[in-house]
């Protein structure tokens, strides 16, 4: 009663079923290859049955027939048994209790028809194995389960398009070659090879409870086997250039690791136009740097503007000439380029979105999934939840007695279940942890800018020039290298508050385990990666205050300025740090580093080890080697890292337009990277099914949608490009740019300064200041109402505003043009799929006329019943008519 | 091989195959029933088979043998035919070679199984039918082609939940229960009619080219048959407030329908809380008025501005009091409230598409439609595309002798379509086409604006007071119903505009010849509902110009001014009349009055013709009355009607909350309205599958998404609420509204007046007037840059802008929440479906076993191939252990 059921299992080569009755050849294959060595313990003992699981366990002594003989007896009245058992026993009944439950799980498995062969004497001590091989008529029947649907003998030709349509297409295929890598996909060999998944809601179960303590299924090492094509095809970095050849990926992992590789790939393929583009408008920001009107007002040897002092005190009277060199590099990023580039990479992630479905449309159909529905997989409960409610129902139950727990699972069939105020105080947990942990992102960044104001203030101090000169750059590079490291912190922190949070959550079933998880996670890495750049984009500068007036934070630290020029260059340099810094150390150091560290310090301990012991291991079964891989972890913090990035290059996109370039060269790595990790650092993992990418998508969408209007307002306020309009449109006095540095900045009275504030060394620029600017639209001191924001300042405003409606609205419209002109499925593929369901049809009404023929053969007198209907000839008359009919309409 | 597949067929009542043999019971309610009176024609003349489905076609004269053996002549050798037959054989010709098809046809129809039979010598002359009969077996496989879902034997229990939430599902039952249609769903008996529509492609094809004139199934009238029940508990008025029989409506009408009718009934009782907040947010207007300060100030005795005259010379300075009435009827609409109403109303809409989705869900459940993938039925040409792709490939094959077209048909197999180019012509008619109604709709609006000004300058010139004290409501009203009568007709033009348009481009299949007719005629009704709502909302008043430079259009007509208080006043009249009005005439005068009409002039023909006719009349056959109806024209004409209407509701609905109501009131007669008419006053529709609405889906979702931008826009510029708001928070004084009233006006110096346009009276008043004051943000004639706008203006326009943004950005995101946090799938359907599947596992187990052992009794000799896989006793043994295990899920 305890056995559920097997329905949901995931057989990964699918084609193994081609031909129902075994073929000569089918059989060969399935024999042992000559080449045994390399194949040590992927086949039983017999040498026949290939080994498809397994599944391993403590051993803590050798099997005694005594405690063999006791679990048995506890079975049958396992109320008793407390009693009796003493303290003494209860560790040496613990394990006998688990060798119990082992045997019962296999005798269940046997019962399914599956077959074991067990050992527990390999070389690998303490550590038992449960090898399990699927005959085939278990895997026929499980694969009827999951209506998976199998190639039949037939086939058809998919007809090329004629004409030049087609000599475009060749040529295309020859010039992208050599981009494609020397995979035969369709040898007729590769029907060989399976794994097969028996039940993975049943290896949760009996994991966690620590009666097996691993389940994988093997690696295959044979010698033509898709791993060493795998190897040489795709886990290799001098591949880089080369498409995925991602059939064999899902051939050898399932559709779940090949759907994110396909993604992976296509992202990263849809990267390159995205670069391009974002390098053409970065060098289109370099070529006219020098016909910048601003910039050149700024640079001009005659400009004369005295700027009002940018710290209280300490800080002196400056001339504009000095922010030249800022303004100029802000131009770089900060031009009209930049506006067309945001719109294009809107419009990128639509269509980047809209390619993903189709390409995950077409990998369906290759990969012949296009029936399956998504079953409600993890339907099934979680251990964890299942204790829980078990827990619940003892203690209503309120028996006195002890019961043994772990035997009481049970009870769990019971339509118990957690309610609303059982989860109550995991829920308010879950609430106050997640504000409390976005609390601290907020405290931190906080904190790096009271650092950047305070040792700014300090550093202005000092009187060494050298020193003075150099504080805005080194201030803002130490803050943002502080600010990076506790992103890389806070990251590794949160993925495990997420994690424990889920856990106390006890969700129903692991599909939403993992939808929590992933949410949180998502939620609060970015919080973590992007409150810093948020506050540069949209907070910095504009709570500063005026002069005479100026914002104070603990009464002593005047906020932070931005430079001249606007934001958007500090905006870029934090970007373009967090951005590289996280993906050079997270991937290089985290995903290089650390496997590199563990194979050295295993180097290191193998040089103590005696020569016995290193023989020992090189002839190590194939599932004891396995053993020893780390285990896979799921793909979660692969599709994280991602999609993080995802964020890096379309949410700030208008800011940095170079976070397409540098993603798309990290990614390259990635790839392979993320291959090799894969294929030989981690165990095999269990093949699983699916047809997308599931809450990845959305979380995709998500930020997609988020990305339009943080770009509409990165361009309209953090950047100039509204006020330089409305200057050139409403005051201009020629509809040049001339005059606009001049027209942003106000004036203001040094007679004005709070008592205090005002510059130790009036005199420092040679001359007595009386007026000095600062860059606002504020009314001049000699006004009705001077310092009051002017009219100036509420036109922009209004600018400003409209220009995120208009650009909200549009690119959003844009948007969904593309989505609605890029139709979800290929027309080749819809129109191939048609075609495939007419064949069938045309093939079952044959075999259907030739079965009624062989009944009516078998039995010429029931044919009374029939006429009742219609004249049987002409029935029979019918299929050819029908297939007909239905090939015509090609 | 002309003839085309047929599986894309409909079935209307898939329980008919509950039982595969036929069980007595199911045989008796296929015999003729003992009241064989009302069932004229419902049989074959056996009186034992059902008539399916009619053909009708024209008969010129009774049929010859001569034209016959011509006809068969003429087939065997078509091309030589022409140079024989004679211009005077040409339309005798025409007659044989249709009748020749018909033939061909009803062969190929016989050859699939179907029964046939016909008649010519009916009661009504030169209309022959052929009834169709689609025997058991030929339904059976139609059914496995289209993959319907059966019932199957095996029953299983639907467990309520129990305890508290029983109970009050129990009451809520109990209260609801009049509410319910006394209807039995479940009845034993109703597995009886079916209508089978064996193909749709084929009837196109063949009432294209005119060889029948009509297809329909028949009006089932059997006594104690669907209809009568659909006629007393549906298609009635004294059951508008029970919920709609929708099960039986799917029955008798298919799923296409069905669901329509589903969803304007989940339409209408949504729009039940829609109203009731509706009214409830005008009845909080109402309340207020009176403690209303801007309208108190306006209405106040003491109150005495002095406005600037409203026309050029013949109008005068005048008070503001004498706006008192218009103030206060606006803040009826423009309070509060109605911000919180738009708010509501947008979520209102993300709501309703949720459950909508839901209740498809459901209903696809119940209709056993949930395995069913939307086949892309109408893949296949149309007659009028072949007949296009024929003449093309015959210019091109440049055959100068000729050919005949009516037999040529037989190369459109070719792969030969029309191409770009071949289209452009069509394509270019529809976008000049398309935009030269759209500009029509702009001019009619136009010529509507100048007819007020001009009306309105000339009454203005009239004497007489009372005249001119009434201008504005007379012109306002007039106008709204010159509107409306332009929108009622153009609506009629523009339909068949777009349909003209449609059948030009020559579509390829019937489905994308319905998506763009429907496409195009959405565009086209809506832009002509809405531009003069569009003008009102957003432009009038806007493009006034100022006193001393007032704006002019053919330089002597000002552009018209809103009353004080906003325009949202006339918004809201012009709203209303048009809604109302298009609902009355078009519901009321089109829908009921024409078909009373028609039946009046056919009572007034029947009058005139002998009693013996009539009595002939009374005693014809179930398919000549039926012939007798207005055949089926598809949904969309329904479907258009309520997604203008939805239009209405949700996008202006901030300017004028009482919409829902109206629609609703609307809504309860037009179920039953429609009802009727699908009842009893068309030809019973063709029964086709459909498992959701299709396109106007995704038009409703089109609908709400602009709702939200325009209701954002509605509130910040058309309304003063936002005005309000930051005179409340920057400008009052004592932070209340008092003075707002004079802050929103600016002044004006009469001698600025250009030369001819100052008031012909300036001492109407009774004092010498100097300064008049008019609505807007500008500076006073005494700042240095007089009449310039203002700060405030630029402030307002800021807040408006920024209120935009917020409420589109926060509605958006609440309106995603909404529809996030509804799943698509109801809870109870998803488990109910997962448990189906798992029954359904498990009968197949058992009787698959059963196979096993039927095959091994009979063949025991070959249990050497299966002994290689396991021992068979044990995999005997599984489906048990399966199961059971499956069913423990639960």
């Amino acid at each position: 009663a305890v056995l559920h059921q097997a329905t949901r299992s995931g057989i990964s080569n699918p084609s193994l079923m081609h031909s129902p009755p075994l073929s000569p050849q089918l059989l060969n294959s399935l024999a042992p290859e000559e080449n045994t060595q390399c194949q040590h313990g992927l086949y039983f003992q017999d040498g026949e049955r290939r080994v498809d699981y397994i599944l391993t366990y403590h051993i803590k002594k050798p099997s005694s027939s005594r405690s063999n003989r006791q679990s048995s007896r506890f079975t049958d009245n396992p109320r008793v048994v407390p009693e009796v058992a003493s303290q003494d026993h209860s560790m040496d009944y613990h394990e006998d209790d688990k060798r119990y439950r082992r045997e019962e799980f296999e005798g269940n498995l046997r019962d399914m028809g599956l077959e074991l062969e067990k050992d527990e004497d390999t070389k690998t001590p303490g550590v038992g194995f449960v090898k399990i091989h699927a005959p085939w008529h278990v895997l026929c029947r499980e694969a009827e389960f999951m209506k998976l649907k199998m190639p039949t003998k037939k086939v058809y030709e998919v007809k090329q398009c004629s004409g030049v349509g087609a000599k475009i297409n060749t040529l295309v295929n020859k010039a992208t070659e050599p981009l494609h890598p020397n995979v035969e996909e369709n040898r007729a060999q590769n029907v060989k090879h399976l794994s097969y998944a028996f039940s993975r809601e049943k290896q949760h179960f009996l994991l966690g409870s620590g009666v097996y303590t691993a389940a994988y299924p093997l690696h295959d090492v044979s010698t033509h086997c898709n791993q060493h094509l795998l190897y040489e095809e795709w886990a290799s970095y001098s591949v880089f250039y080369k498409y995925q050849p991602i059939g064999l990926v899902r051939k050898y992992f399932g559709e779940k690791i090949g759907l994110y590789f396909a993604w992976l790939g296509l992202y990263t393929q849809m990267l390159i136009p995205a670069s391009l583009v974002g390098v053409i408008v970065f060098l289109y920001g370099c070529a006219t740097v020098d016909n910048n009107i601003p910039s050149m007002e700024i640079c001009h040897p005659r400009n004369n503007i005295t700027m009002c002092p940018l710290c209280d005190r300490a800080c002196n009277y400056w001339k504009l000439k000095e922010a030249c060199g800022t303004a100029r590099a802000s131009h770089l990023f900060d031009n009209p380029a930049t506006v067309f580039f945001s719109i294009f990479m809107a419009l990128w992630a639509a269509m980047f979105m809209e390619h993903w479905k189709r390409r995950q449309m077409r990998l369906n159909y290759e990969w012949d999934l296009t029936g399956f529905e998504e079953e409600e997989v993890s339907d099934h409960p979680r251990a964890e939840y299942e204790l829980c409610v078990m827990q619940k129902s003892l203690k209503k139950e309120h028996k006195t007695q002890k019961v043994l727990i772990a035997y009481s699972w049970v009870f769990t069939t019971e339509k118990e279940k957690l309610t609303c105020r059982d989860r109550l105080p995991a829920y308010m947990t879950n609430i106050v942890m997640m504000l409390l942990m976005i609390g601290v992102t907020f405290a931190i960044v906080f904190g790096v800018i009271l650092y950047r104001i305070s040792i700014t203030a300090a550093l202005h101090m000092s009187n060494n020039p050298t020193t003075r000169s150099n504080v805005r750059l080194m201030v803002k590079t130490t803050a943002a290298i502080i600010n990076l490291v506790v992103i890389l912190i806070l990251d590794e922190v949160y993925g495990a508050v997420a994690r424990w949070l889920t856990v106390l959550e006890v969700p129903k079933t692991d599909k939403s385990f993992e939808e929590r998880l992933i949410f949180k996670t998502f939620i609060l890495k970015f919080v973590n990666a992007f409150t810093p750049i948020i506050y540069i984009a949209f907070f910095r500068g504009r709570l500063v205050g005026r002069p005479g007036s100026y914002l104070y934070v603990f009464e002593s630290y005047r906020m932070e300025e931005c430079a001249h020029g606007g934001c958007l260059m500090e905006l870029c340099i934090q970007l373009s740090i967090t951005m590289l810094g996280k993906q050079l150390i997270q991937n290089n150091l985290f995903e290089i580093g650390i496997p590199k560290l563990k194979k050295l310090i295993r180097y290191i301990k193998s040089k103590r080890r005696t020569f016995q012991e290193e023989e020992r291991e090189k002839k190590l079964q194939r599932y004891e080697t396995d053993h020893f891989l780390e285990p896979f972890a799921g793909l979660t913090p692969e599709y994280m890292e991602m999609i993080i990035q995802f964020g890096f290059v379309t949410l700030f996109v208008a800011s940095f337009p170079l976070a397409p370039l540098f993603a798309l060269l990290n990614n390259i790595i990635e790839i392979r990277l993320d291959a090799k990790k894969f294929v030989a650092e981690l165990r095999r993992p269990v093949a699983a099914r699916a047809k997308d990418i599931g809450i990845w998508y959305n979380l995709l969408r998500g930020v997609a949608k988020v990305a339009v209007i943080i770009n509409a307002f990165v361009i309209s306020f953090t950047s100039d490009f509204i006020p330089r309009l409305v200057y050139q449109y409403m005051y201009s006095p020629d509809g040049s740019m001339h005059g606009f540095v001049n027209h942003t900045m106000s004036y203001f009275n040094v007679s004005d300064f709070q008592d205090g504030k005002e510059p130790m060394d009036p005199h420092h620029l040679g001359y007595q200041v009386e007026m000095c600017r600062y860059k606002d639209y504020r009314e001049p001191p000699w006004s009705n109402t001077p310092y009051v924001v002017s009219k100036e300042f509420w036109a922009v405003l209004a600018a400003r505003l409209a220009f995120v409606i208009v650009f909200q609205n549009v690119v959003m419209l844009m948007s969904d043009i593309v989505d609605w002109l890029i139709p979800d499925i290929p027309k080749d593929i819809s129109l191939q799929i048609h075609k495939e369901k007419i064949l069938m049809v045309e093939l079952f009404m044959k075999e259907e006329q030739g079965k009624m023929q062989f009944i009516d053969s078998m039995t010429p007198c029931d044919g009374k019943e029939r006429n009742n209907h219609a004249p049987v000839a002409r029935s029979r008359s019918i299929p050819h008519t029908y297939s007909h009919t239905h090939a015509n309409n090609f």
